[in-house]
């Protein structure tokens, strides 16, 4: 049972001392590969394109948490995404950040303050702001849980409406009913077949006038010409965006420098790499186990 | 017993009904009093030149959580600065936004995004971050809760060092310690004469170097050449200013075009007009039963 690791030296450096000391053995790089049987597992942002060369493989695993970037992969090679409390945290602090920046008209002063303007406008309650978030996973409840601790009404979306202790979740074929009572929209949504391009104007247009946006799910889930029109007619106020379409967004593309949205490069989290390498070691026990496979991708779900 | 209040029409049109259900008299602006000796108690931001005019004034009440606008008052007259748990939210969420953009880079980001730059940074954790709180007042020990909340290290100071529950706090005489252990510095502290210039070169020179500032005590409490120079030799890293000296920043103020300060024009918080006049019905309530004054400031301490 090996590991191939497709990485850079920084993470490299983590990463071998971890997995020595657990006594698993680690490849870096495909060109330093002798023994293409050998290698059980590959962990990596983006897979070699010819996995055939693998005739052992059994899981490759994606260093971040989302999975929307993989190729299919070959029949009987599993997929696992990094769960790695980090990942969460980060996600949930940049989140906070982003919600309590457009609660607090953070783009209109920052406008001001390039030019040096002092005024200043209504500020609000958090508890008159209603939150929603589009996706109740693992980040999706840590947000809902430190929105709410902060006094923000708080209600949560997922296609399966499961409930989540103490918050109002909606389920997909309740999607009008969500916007109507949103009034800063969160979207932490996987990219699949289903989010692609959700955030339109046809959604837009449920929402309450004036409404904000986060987004720090992936980029094609947003339509930026949408987004703009919606801003123009003043449906939606104001937008951080951490991922966009595409990645990274061209230099002199409108949104950077659009007053209403505040971008980020897709920093919202960074995978530590102490973290991953315990995830990639989790995954190589419970292989070696038999037993369930940490962060397992449904391929169905595509998440 | 009749209240003097000056304010803007607005605030006014919020008040006049809950003092008339409350069956407390209230005169608006000076030009309509008739009978100064009627006037016990006045609200407003800054009182009267001339208070030897109202014999029987009993209490001024500041319209704002701080008095240090506040002249000295006439012997016999109380100061209460009004108490609303919408004034001490409002801080706390300003103050938990600052914390997470300088956290997670928000002026490096802001800067980047002005010359479209899509680069990244490493991001790290919010437990990696050691938050250091000046004022533990009501808005001082929110703000720690929320912090410790999202996984920052929290600790606070005050004059007394009095306990707060599960939080170390430091004494006056042991402010070196406290600085020595602090990342993000976040000063909460009322103006006073020990708290004025308080935040200068020595004391920044106590902090880990790259440490960040978030401002929302007062203005000149801040040293702002001090805080250039700290930023410029890498001692300080970035600051979120709420509060300056002077306020308004003249428009053609350094620090609105320094890409390492973001400056908000003193929006930390804003009285709720109706929390505003339930402070003063408890007031008025409170002096005409005798009970102690909610908010009652004691002068020699100044807040």
């Amino acid at each position: 049972m090996t590991l191939l690791y497709l990485s850079t030296p920084e993470r490299i450096a983590v990463w071998a001392p971890l997995l020595a000391e657990a006594g698993e053995d680690m490849v870096v790089g495909e060109e330093a590969v002798t023994d293409p049987a050998a290698i059980t597992h590959i962990a990596c942002w983006m897979p070699p394109r010819d996995l055939s060369r693998y005739p052992n493989l059994k899981t490759v695993i994606s260093v971040g948490a989302g999975v929307d970037q993989m190729p299919p992969l070959p029949e009987g090679v599993a997929l696992s995404r990094t769960i790695a409390p980090g990942i969460e945290e980060m996600v949930r602090d940049w989140v906070v950040m982003a919600s309590l920046m457009l609660h607090r008209d953070m783009p209109r002063y920052l406008e001001q303050a390039g030019r040096g303007e002092w005024v200043t406008h209504h500020a609000r309650l958090a508890r008159t702001c209603r939150a929603g978030i589009m996706g109740m996973g693992r980040i999706g409840r840590l947000a809902a849980q430190s929105l709410a601790a902060l006094g923000f009404p708080v209600a949560g979306w997922s296609r399966s409406g499961a409930p989540v202790e103490g918050l109002e979740v909606f389920a997909a074929d309740t999607l009008g009913d969500f916007l109507a009572r949103t009034d800063l929209l969160i979207c932490l949504l996987p990219l699949t077949d289903e989010t692609r391009g959700l955030l339109n104007a046809p959604l837009f247009a449920q929402l309450p006038r004036g409404a904000r946006l986060v987004h720090a799910g992936r980029g094609p889930q947003l339509d930026m010409e949408a987004l703009r029109a919606a801003l123009d007619d003043g449906r939606l106020s104001a937008a951080m965006l951490d991922v966009t379409d595409p990645e990274p967004l061209p230099a002199d593309h409108w949104a950077w420098h659009d007053p209403r949205i505040v971008v980020t490069p897709h920093v919202a989290s960074h995978t530590d790499p102490e973290e991953g390498a315990r995830h990639v070691l989790a995954v190589m026990r419970a292989s070696r186990e038999g037993r369930p496979i940490p962060g397992l991708v449904d391929p169905g779900r595509g998440y």
